[in-house]
């Protein structure tokens, strides 16, 4: 039952890695919303694997059918349907995975939900691949966001050990912003590309894999926009944030280092800049109260290394009772976080179109 | 709009910290559940202010009136509404903050949103006052949760500088857990206690206040509970947790520090235990794919320090259009970390008994 | 689990007939709104009881106490919530409907519902008086919708075997509909009050009760509000009036008149009318599609007869496991058409302003 | 914004009459839920166009394509998209109405709401044809619903002029009700099938239309299904009844003649039968206070005739701001009735689904 969400922008996705395809419905897009397909294009590109060989060799080009609310070039402001075929699937490679449950997977998990009845081949529903229809839906909300002014950007701020530097809290240029999208490793800091590269080729050839955080900025967001408690813009984004796969941490400004401070070193003063109420730091990420104070929303995500390794490892096996070492063939991503990155961008423009839309 | 919330047991809370009352609407609750009013009192006292010099003085005896759904002290299962009356309000404390916006406060934001008619005293709805319901519906939910062998319980990890040691990620006993409750300031290493306090003094003497960590684990979930995508156990979680005032990051099991590991290290192992499977490790925090794994969920929460300061603080006066230097007067907690306790412990409860009645 | 509806304006209604009290948490009301509290009493003493011998001799006061949500006679923006005491309840009247199942009434499906454990003094939480909370919401949604220049009345369109005319489906005045509210039964040809309340006397002598129809126009909706499918007009306004106690049937325009038309005859002409596009017939009651098309809103509402009459009446004892008679002592409205045109009225106000701040 | 809805089994529609296609995605399917093709293609025939002369002849075979959430013919519990390919448009028919709004449709409404960037050809997201997925969901509940001893029958009440028999309130036989799918003019009284023909054959002759009256019962509900207030049984069917196009009245049990009923003809005796509750009446349709009470759901809904027809129609041309006579060309079905009888079991089939499911 979490096919659906948003207020005012409603997305349902659907699909399994390796049935007929993947895809998604949305609902609530204003009409003579602009459906850029090259830009979408893009933008689905940057998410694909199969590019290099820091991601899985799975060629899949994600190319998408709309079915439904476009009509000469513009959204009809009736759902909009889209439909992402699945090509290159190898459905022989999973066929152990039926009985032996693969680590830091939902494999368990969803077999005790679904009773054995779910689709297991590559993930089924669990697959990363349900992440495209995301992208899709960013992609849409992002050229909306362009023309009210709006921005969003991420970068990878860290791979292994590897770590690049912060944005600068009090805001990222436009320009900036846009031009880390060119990049498969997009950093700040560009001496840490290479090393990132490094990490992760390493943990390929090692039969392993490495997790990363990913940091995002929204410039131009206006103030106002959110609801105290439950539907606080913190509680909004980190819910669409935590249903990316492999997400296990959300933090917004400061985060957790916010912990270790006291108020005077926390607290964001306030002064009016061009007749504009500005804070002179951005330790709240851009909202208080759950609600935008006009400056950038920023927030890091914690994404852990891809859990299909080739390296053995000690699970279950259901069919026997018994504990076996698994080695998980087939075709992985060492390093999911390149591939996150528009994934996370996605998820944030999608849920910050639904605040505007109030 | 953002004053309901929930699957299956949905509350609404209302109320403002200067008005005539705060309270809740609890619907969904099973007809027959026992409503344990000296239990729920407990915990409502483990939040209430006024204990000691850790909180602000302001003494609210968090008294609460059930005003329906509830007979011969049983929940009907129609709509459970009560009302906490507000007592010992200063209201002329405030008056001044009707156009001097509060760094790290909801005031700017706020006032933006509600367009000027929002109650400031006192931050109006946005006050942690609000905090009081969630701890009556999480006191309902453990009472549930109990009776079906799950417990939940919260340390506080971090105050400041001071650190605890960390949760077993394997699990607590339900013991040790319920023990955490008795304590103010409940850690793990005792000795850690004293040092809180003091760093909680300290920065109240200096006119200033200190944020921290609670670390929250809950033993005895099923698994096959959640969703993937937009309700997955984590996104639930963490919109519940978000909306908790002063919250700005949380992190599952390894959480942030998941990051740097390679998958080998962070893939959750998995055997056979007494025909139960079980893992070795407890990276995921309890969750993988979104959905429950039967294993304890785990996580952490960064709590900011209480915004309110009487220090000076840089600001702008919306009335005259200048920046100007406010001291905050009235009475504020120095450190918001040990009555966030409970109240985090409760949104957990209530999350997880909403999962547990699909 | 159906405390709560509306989209954008969310109302959660609570309480049982002999608990503490009753009321509601309106949680969307843009910030502002006047809450006028001289108009809101007026049309709870619309619905209120025993102002004469057509309605139940219990006299409740239907006083009201505005717990949170308005700042100096506005709304806040944030959650409002309201207190109705009840005063007047006679318990023991009740002690015997325990185990004897009122006939028409919702004592048996609710009994199964809850386990046994709703209270059944009164009807509990299904009891009419739970339309109280309905009737404050409808009046302040008057008020929003009155200085937009929508207005809704309603008359009563039958009683028993009197039927009054019905409205001009292209539209009464604004004036009508609003002189209409000033009587205890609203008809327009007044010849037919009297009548209507003979039937309801005769009734109340025979220890019976009658039903009735209620038929509402409002006017001045701007064309272009709703949705197809699942959330046209028709399905969110037949959603509140079912919700009613005691409705039965909802039919807009032609209703079910219209089964017996052919298309030439129930289609509306459209027209150019001083630049506005309006139609020459109302067959549609104003919806086309699920959308509002500009005409007047126009439906009509059946009502069953009050359930609860004092003739001896067969049905069934859970205690004893026999059939039984039971005659139902207390005191209760012969006719509860009077007192649901307010409810009705107020429940399409709700939904129309709802749909308005989309 | 209203293309999902249910709270269990929650259904996403998507599609216009002339794009690529149309089609639904459903959440929350119990996992192993056996999808009978078979069954689901015969149910979708039912529905189907093109079979004879009192449908339209436009030929829409409704062949489906399962996107996902199928595997090995059971359902997984995961998001089952289907679709719904287009093949037998006629796009060229209906360019003249991009400025011509057809009386009775939602030409006008929906061309405000969308500003004008509606796929206006056939109707597009207004089509008749997007119910074409309602009994897709509507087949695969009653397959739920049948291995649960429940089953849902409708038989035409009326076409035009011609009223058959209503069913007997008190049940009638499984045998009964499913028999009555066999025909494409499902009636009691078999006299009347001819006379409805004759009724539609001679509007179809004179280039017009008929409208018409379904009449459903399910038996085999259980009581305590429901919710007081915002989600009762008739709120919940009523919003999904509404939501079929040209449905414009629903009433339960006696419907809209209860109103001129006494409480003592009105109410339904109880009485103890072979130790079940049951009502010797059935005026309330299976339902009081909006929960079942064990007895068959019964009510009854009108549907409007057909809007467009091949007779001259005065209207209004947006393109030149004049009023003008339409004549609508195409392929229409002179009474939608029989096509409606199993979309109409559809949605209710899928609502009483989703009560069973809590």
């Amino acid at each position: 039952m979490g096919a659906t969400f948003g207020r005012n922008i409603r997305m349902t996705i659907f699909g399994e890695s390796h049935g007929k395809g993947i895809g998604l419905v949305l609902d609530g897009l204003p009409p003579g919303t602009p459906i850029e397909e090259g830009f979408i294009k893009e933008e689905m590109a940057r998410r694909a694997p199969g590019k290099n060989l820091m991601s899985t060799q799975r060629k899949e080009t994600d190319a998408f059918i709309i079915e439904s609310g476009v009509f000469e070039g513009k959204a009809t402001g009736t759902p909009l349907c889209v439909l992402i075929p699945n090509s290159d699937q190898h459905s022989r490679d999973y066929s152990i995975l039926k009985y032996q449950m693969r680590p830091g997977h939902a494999d368990y998990a969803g077999r005790v939900k679904y009773k054995g009845y779910n689709d297991y081949r590559g993930g089924g529903h669990f697959s990363g691949r349900l992440t495209a229809p995301l992208v899709f839906t960013g992609a849409v909300a992002k050229t909306v966001l362009a023309a009210k002014g709006i921005t969003v950007g991420a970068h990878i701020a860290r791979i292994g050990k590897v770590k690049d530097e912060l944005f600068d809290p009090l805001g990222e240029s436009i320009d900036r912003l846009q031009k880390l999208r060119n990049h498969i490793l997009p950093v700040l800091d560009e001496s840490k590309g290479p090393l990132m590269e490094a990490e992760v080729l390493k943990a390929r050839e090692d039969g392993d894999s490495v997790g990363g955080v990913v940091e995002v900025m929204a410039v131009g967001m206006p103030p106002g926009l959110g609801d105290p408690f439950f539907d606080s813009v913190e509680s909004r984004l980190a819910h669409v944030l935590f249903s990316v796969p492999a997400v296990k941490g959300v933090e917004f400004g400061a985060g957790f280092a916010i912990a270790g401070m006291r108020g005077t070193e926390a607290n964001d003063p306030m002064k009016f800049d061009c007749n504009q109420v500005r804070t002179t730091k951005n330790n709240n990420g851009g909202i208080t109260g759950g609600i935008t104070n006009g400056m950038p929303v920023l927030f890091r995500v914690a994404i852990k290394p891809t859990p299909s390794i080739s390296r053995s490892q000690q699970t279950v096996d259901l069919a026997s009772g018994k504990n076996v070492m698994l080695e998980i063939k087939g075709r992985h991503d060492p390093c999911i976080v390149p591939r996150a990155v528009p994934v996370i961008e996605a998820v944030t423009a999608w849920t910050l179109l639904d605040l505007l839309l109030e």
